[in-house]
């Protein structure tokens, strides 16, 4: 009744990553050095930790249940994303996303049932003759009338799926389960009969009894049936509670098992990851998540998560570089924005704001980063117009202009960003021309206004913050705000000279700063803890 | 070492809610009836399921360690948020902020560190002196420096912070922890001696080696600590991941564990959800997620995981009808849209498109809806216009309209409708206008065009499309269409008269329909079903 590993993915090729290898999530969830394009992603050896990887005891390790590391997409935009509120995908549309999609490497594109109007029809054979890689599915009801229309499409697999919730079968199929399997068997035998793939879904599957579920699913599976499907159709299942179906039907069934989570409770992708863990073999996804109400697994979203569990995996197959371009095609063809937060391809995804992360980053990138945004051709951007700008960060800027201020310099460069940002919001723009300026009048008799549009009232506002940082308040400003900010962030900055040449925005020189004042910042940290104690 | 119950949730005000009652997601995740609020929102009782929600064996009751029933949120958009790249939040809309996060019932307002400017501690100061319900935190470092500049603000608690990986540690604070810990004893102690709360927090725990994690939680907790803090900084942690580590740090530590998430890869929501079933007490958020990156625990995705977990406690304590109210001031204050997807009040969360979906939801919304929209003062939107709609959606609409006509002239006005939107994209006010146009034509001699202003070659297409679904592939459409659509969905026909006055959306004539109809379509897949076999 234990299905061994071999026998939970006929069908699967192999890729090589032997079972057990998955799971590394919890270190930094990559592997260890020896790949050059993964620069600065690797965890930061040290004499304590030389496998930062093998540090985390909760990382999953050898469990041979778990398909994190050789997962399969069946990608949905075309079907669920066409039930997303705003999706009117015309044909040409249509084979556009799936051109696209085909091409970043997904599995399986699956289509509208061509039962549900005449053009669905058409669009799916379309689609069908282009003579993909990826295998076309269409979604379908669980009766005859529904699949003859479906194998004549020229699909490769049909997905067929029917409610078996108590409330539907008892106001629908009768009390008893024996329609149902009659009926699903009927049509995974037709299916099966024509030579294409068929998968056997619930609905609802986590509000449906268990005992029943494992009946039908057993059931189709002892007919030969390619995937049961286990669906989260109202979005309220929780990880645990995923983990645990999927790992309970494991032991029951020998197919594949296709997992489809809805979002309505922001777990779609944790709940995706969980089921990988407990043995299921692929997972439903749309582009940014498009589909009924708030929509499903996002195609972006899961490979962020995946990329942390296994890279080599994640990169291997799928042309992640793609990503923001598929994303870009279906956002316009629904006339949606992509969210600012949308993983790893919204604008914020890889910006650092606050003093310490942006320092940190500057030396290494995975002390703040879990995602390589190089990997999916983007890049980080630090910012550095605010006020909780760090020095260390305006040094690096200075650098990228090609200004000489010493490290003093730099330090009160930063305190009048940082006046000038509490006064009012200022663009990295506005940062650079301060800095420019702040270099100009040193070198100059006449002093300029630091910026040249400021407003009388905010050029004495900035003056009176100028001489709160610099006057009367001194023990908590200037001086002290640097010293605190070297203090927390020079944790750092011994990091070895072939990372940081690696680095987008380099500070190399980071490491000449004088010891002697780290020292006395990290000193006078411990009297005045004295004093306190 | 196992703490018990009580000893889990010092600090906390009893609100009625005996432990073990939590964690009833699994099954629709409401408790049954009594509650007239809640219309259409409990699971259909039948006689096979008469408790639906004690149908579902995952559903995991009586967890002792769980305090999904009784968590609480640290709101931190005054303080992650702020390092948002957008973030500017002058001292007047901070203000805004703090007001309307108390009056929504947050726990506590987490604000930043005012060592990080000069007017970071006046916003602070400010905020102090408001008198909010809501206990004022801020986030500082874990130095003394910090500390006194924080406990002279006036807030109720201060959140230190440090960072314990491995990499961090060798590189800053040498090798062993023992530096790590009088520091943070000689904070806890002094914060402690003002008498405020202080919370002792890692930072990148989930990189961070358990041993020291355990050891230093355990000296703090020891000193007398409020809450312990666990940082996914990184967003790198999944699901069962962060269930272990705060199980195991529920056995070691007597206080309260905050917890705080990061979502580059998702998990944001799951993972505070698990760890609050993991004994955690406290989750971070912040409006619409927005932080670092790509930010964190969204307040409204974690309500809509919460409410679905436990309404009772959830409705009782916070003011979820402010939601929307809140997440537009800070998007506005940021310059951001809200995410087309945002949890409960982006503008598809309660949109619901495809046939099969759209009837059920006009029969009970808890069919596919897992979160009444009620709830939080919003309103479901069912989609009529689209190639996918029912006809028992365009009966519906015809009913609130106000025209009379008969379920064959609506199945063949829905038939026109699905053609039209074959054709071009077409609005709810379009299909209006059809239906209307269809009713008129059905009473007058001149037959009117559909849509007033179709181009002549839309009118060519459209009438393709008719002849069409009228004409030769009479198998494929219209009435077979209509019929497959009443199949499936007349499952929730039957659903009591009682449960239909609360809805909605009423269309309450719908057990009318010829039984026989519906009997002679589903002989007729019986029919077809045998020719297959």
């Amino acid at each position: 009744m234990c299905p061994q590993p071999d026998e939970l993915t006929n069908g699967h090729e192999t890729n090589g990553h032997a079972n057990g290898t998955n799971g590394s999530n919890g270190s930094n969830g990559h592997s260890n050095g020896a790949n050059g394009s993964r620069n600065g992603y690797t965890g930061i050896e040290t004499n304590t930790n030389p496998r930062p990887h093998a540090s985390n005891p909760y990382a999953p390790v050898g469990d041979f249940l778990s398909n994190v590391s050789r997962f399969k997409i069946i990608e949905s935009t075309l079907r669920e994303g066409e039930q997303f509120a705003n999706a009117f995908f015309n044909t040409e549309t249509k084979i556009k996303i799936a051109k696209a999609l085909d091409d970043f490497g997904v599995d399986y594109i699956e289509l509208t049932n061509p039962a549900a109007s005449e053009q669905s029809r058409l669009d799916c054979e379309a689609i069908c003759k282009l003579g993909l890689k990826a295998k076309i599915l269409t979604h379908t009801r669980c009766t005859m009338s529904d699949a003859r229309i479906a194998v004549e499409t020229g699909v490769d697999g049909v997905d067929v799926v029917i409610g078996t919730s108590s409330y539907l079968r008892e106001h629908s199929h009768g009390k008893d389960m024996t329609y149902i399997k009659n009926a699903a068997i009927e049509v995974i035998e037709f299916v099966k009969s024509k030579g294409l793939e068929i998968r056997f879904s619930s609905e609802d599957s986590f509000r449906s009894d268990l005992v029943d579920l494992l009946s039908i699913y057993s059931a189709v599976d002892k007919v030969g049936v390619g995937r049961v499907g286990v669906a989260d159709t109202v979005g309220c299942a929780s990880p645990r509670q995923v983990y645990d179906l999927v790992r309970t039907l494991r032991g029951v069934v020998s197919c594949d098992i296709e997992t489809h989570f809805h979002n309505d409770t922001g777990c779609a992708i944790a709940n995706a990851f969980c089921a990988l863990e407990a043995g299921a073999t692929h997972v439903d996804t749309s582009v940014i998540g498009i589909g009924e109400r708030n929509g499903i697994t996002p195609l972006g979203g899961l490979m962020a998560r995946m990329i942390v569990a296994d890279r080599d995996y994640v990169i291997s197959k799928y042309k992640l570089h793609k990503l923001k371009e598929i994303e870009d095609m279906v956002a316009e063809a629904v006339e949606i924005n992509v969210p600012f937060n949308n993983y790893i391809t919204g604008f914020c995804a890889f910006t650092h704001k606050a003093g310490i992360h942006a320092k940190a980053i500057l030396n290494n990138p995975s002390t703040y980063e879990i995602i390589n945004p190089a990997d999916f051709g983007m890049s980080r951007y630090v910012h550095f117009a605010s006020r909780l700008t760090g020095w260390n960060a305006i040094k690096s800027r200075v650098e990228q202009l090609d200004l000489e201020l010493t490290d003093e310099q730099i330090k009160i460069c930063t305190a009048k960003i940082k006046a000038m940002a509490d006064v009012r919001p200022i663009a990295i723009d506005d940062a650079d021309s301060i800095i420019r300026t702040f270099h100009l009048n040193l070198h100059s008799q006449h002093e300029k206004p630091l910026l040249p549009n400021l407003s009388p009232e905010e050029q004495k506002k900035f003056e009176a913050k100028e001489r709160e940082l610099r006057g009367e308040k001194e023990e908590r400003d200037l001086e002290k705000t640097a010293d605190m900010q070297a203090k927390v962030s020079d944790a750092l900055e011994e990091v070895p000279k072939s990372k940081k040449r690696e680095l987008e925005l380099d500070n190399g020189d980071a490491e000449q700063e004088s010891p002697k004042a780290k020292k006395g910042s990290r000193s006078s940290r411990r009297t005045s803890g004295k004093e306190a104690a």
